[in-house]
């Protein structure tokens, strides 16, 4: 079949919107048709030619929401018409990783989807004959898309697209790094550093589960007002301070240092930051931004041995086709919100467009509608 | 009253054997004989004027066991003729640390302790008229010291002082390091990066709560022996390996990394193998060695946000008056085993034969009888 679709032909090139061709749904294997994508920050790092794993030609995206419109042999948990979020964290149940209990980072297709591939080593995808690359086991960039049946959750059929396709990534990725992850309990002092489109979602994380101070850090004085909106209690402007400044402030806003603090930059200096405002003894500081590569993270040991501890998230350590269902649950519930951050809506032709407001900092998400 | 002790007068000296001057227990304190004393590397890291913050002159020693002789007004919990162990970390259940129920490190008296004082800001020891520093609260390479009531824990009165002295630090940090801090559960497999005595320590801890492979890495392959002895299950002399392959070696060894890994080297680059070597999705590593002033520890934001935890402990995370008793027990139980690793028993005059003994790396560990 054929489908539209915004291409990344090579880095640092804007995306082509052309016709692709799509072969059907193998054994275990779904075809969607993506209704809506966000656009997310990496998928511009891919772009960006940052990503020294990135693949050209691909088709990017990985943030959608769409129907089941055909299923390969064997597929038995979903059929046409349910609505899904592809996942590009899949959730086999099957492997070491899943039936561990103790992450979400499955690795059943892991070797192939880094490769930009689907299971069986080839693509769907192909424009004149030549083949495109998958990006992160959704390509959420193209109108159609072919998907393992491990790689879906399947969602309720009331919950929008427009909206619900930003819990493929950005809502889960900072809710899911509180609940999931850093497991924060009500009466917490949480600190967030960045307040983008995931350091929001922490921060309204943090507000459903019952924290008590919910503390947001960013150099922009215009994020003061969007923290705010989703739960921050109290706003620090970091900018021209110095790390031991910064930690001052914030062990004096939470008396003695964050319960829980999160880093939503991806800057290697504000993790650092971050584990050092987490408070003696217990404080726990959670890396959820993805670094330039490179770059390393530092600390003096002394800092792990009076008890902070530093972990990492990828996906909010949800475990994608058990908990997405949930998140949209809560986000139907109204326990968190999503449309307000849905800055901006775009049809695929504008993609770029997207792309450009990120960029300049004006969007918290553009979305994508098909 | 008098009491014999061996003072360090000044930095990179050898301690020199003298008679004291010792005031009695004020209000919440008590008089304490000791009666065995290890000689650890800490003492060492002071002695050898690399702490920062270290004292001169004073009165070294914090792994001690001895008897209380002399109780100060209001001291409920311990009488004349009791067996205890001091602590360098007391616990008063009653500051915001003992109450969070999240970590042993009790801050009741951190400020006076850390400069050498008892909680109401003087010295009890003294010399030709002269204030001589207390060290970690503790002081037990004198026969005599003064504690606070908070910072001892009694014990059972079966326990031989020349043995349970190693609980005051050494056993205590490596197997409270397995069940308080990184909690290892029956069948984990667990790598341990240096195997002294605090090493060694960890290696029976991970028997005892029934880890399966317990990995022992050295570049001393004379300490293979040493570590089977105490359950480990594979050696590894890392001598002349990078850290990719020691790491794959591990790997190989774990099938896919370490549940838990603990450093007990203070060496900040094997703190970095011992955090890689980490299970992607769950293992963790606990830094339990002190690293050298103003070094720093290192690795790839990467590493955590695949799921490693990187975690440190103190006094293997045990709340002294609490846990320490119990360690006694499993040592007087059969459950751990502490007479082999007491290679050398000194009397006080030959204390610095104890420390020639640990450079030189032919000791686990020497202790002091009285």
């Amino acid at each position: 079949m054929k489908t539209r679709a915004a291409v990344a032909f090579e880095a640092k090139k804007p995306l082509e919107i052309v016709e692709l061709d799509l072969e059907g749904p193998k054994a275990g294997e779904v075809l969607v048709e993506i209704m809506a994508t966000g656009i997310c920050h990496t998928d511009a790092y891919t772009l960006d030619g940052l990503d020294s794993e990135g693949l050209f030609p691909s088709v990017l995206g990985h943030e959608g929401a769409g129907i089941v419109r055909e299923v390969g042999a064997g597929v038995e948990s979903v059929k046409p018409g349910d609505h899904v979020i592809p996942l590009y964290t899949p959730e086999c149940r099957q492997c070491k990783s899943c039936l561990s209990q103790k992450t979400n980072l499955c690795t059943a297709i892991r070797g192939t989807q880094g490769k930009g591939l689907m299971p069986d080593g080839t693509s769907r995808f192909s424009y004149k004959g030549q083949p495109i690359y998958h990006y992160m086991g959704c390509s959420t960039f193209s109108n159609f898309t072919v998907l393992p049946e491990i790689a879906v959750a399947k969602i309720r059929e009331d919950a929008p697209f427009q909206t619900s396709c930003y819990i493929g990534c950005g809502v889960t990725t900072g809710v899911g790094a509180v609940v999931n992850t850093a497991k924060v309990e009500p009466g917490s002092n949480v600190v967030v550093f960045g307040l983008g489109g995931i350091g929001l979602n922490v921060i309204q994380g943090a507000k459903m589960v019952g924290a008590n101070r919910i503390i947001g850090v960013d150099i922009n004085p215009d994020r003061e007002e969007w923290g705010r909106r989703f739960g921050m209690t109290h706003f620090l402007n970091s900018k021209g301070m110095s790390r031991e400044e910064t930690i001052a402030k914030l062990n004096e806003l939470t008396d003695g240092g964050a319960d829980y603090s999160f880093d939503a930059t991806g800057n290697t200096e504000v993790m650092r930051t971050a584990l050092e405002c987490a408070h003696r003894g217990w404080g726990e500081s959670i890396v959820i931004g993805v670094a330039e590569a490179g770059k390393e993270i530092s600390t003096r040991p002394f800092q792990l041995v009076t008890g902070r501890v530093w972990k990492g998230t990828a996906f909010g350590g949800a475990r994608g086709r058990t908990d997405v269902p949930k998140i949209v649950d809560w986000y139907m519930d109204g326990k968190i919100a999503i449309d307000p951050m849905i800055t901006h809506v775009l049809s695929l032709e504008e993609i770029n467009k997207g792309f450009d407001l990120m960029h300049a900092g004006e969007s918290i998400r553009s979305v994508v509608v098909y």
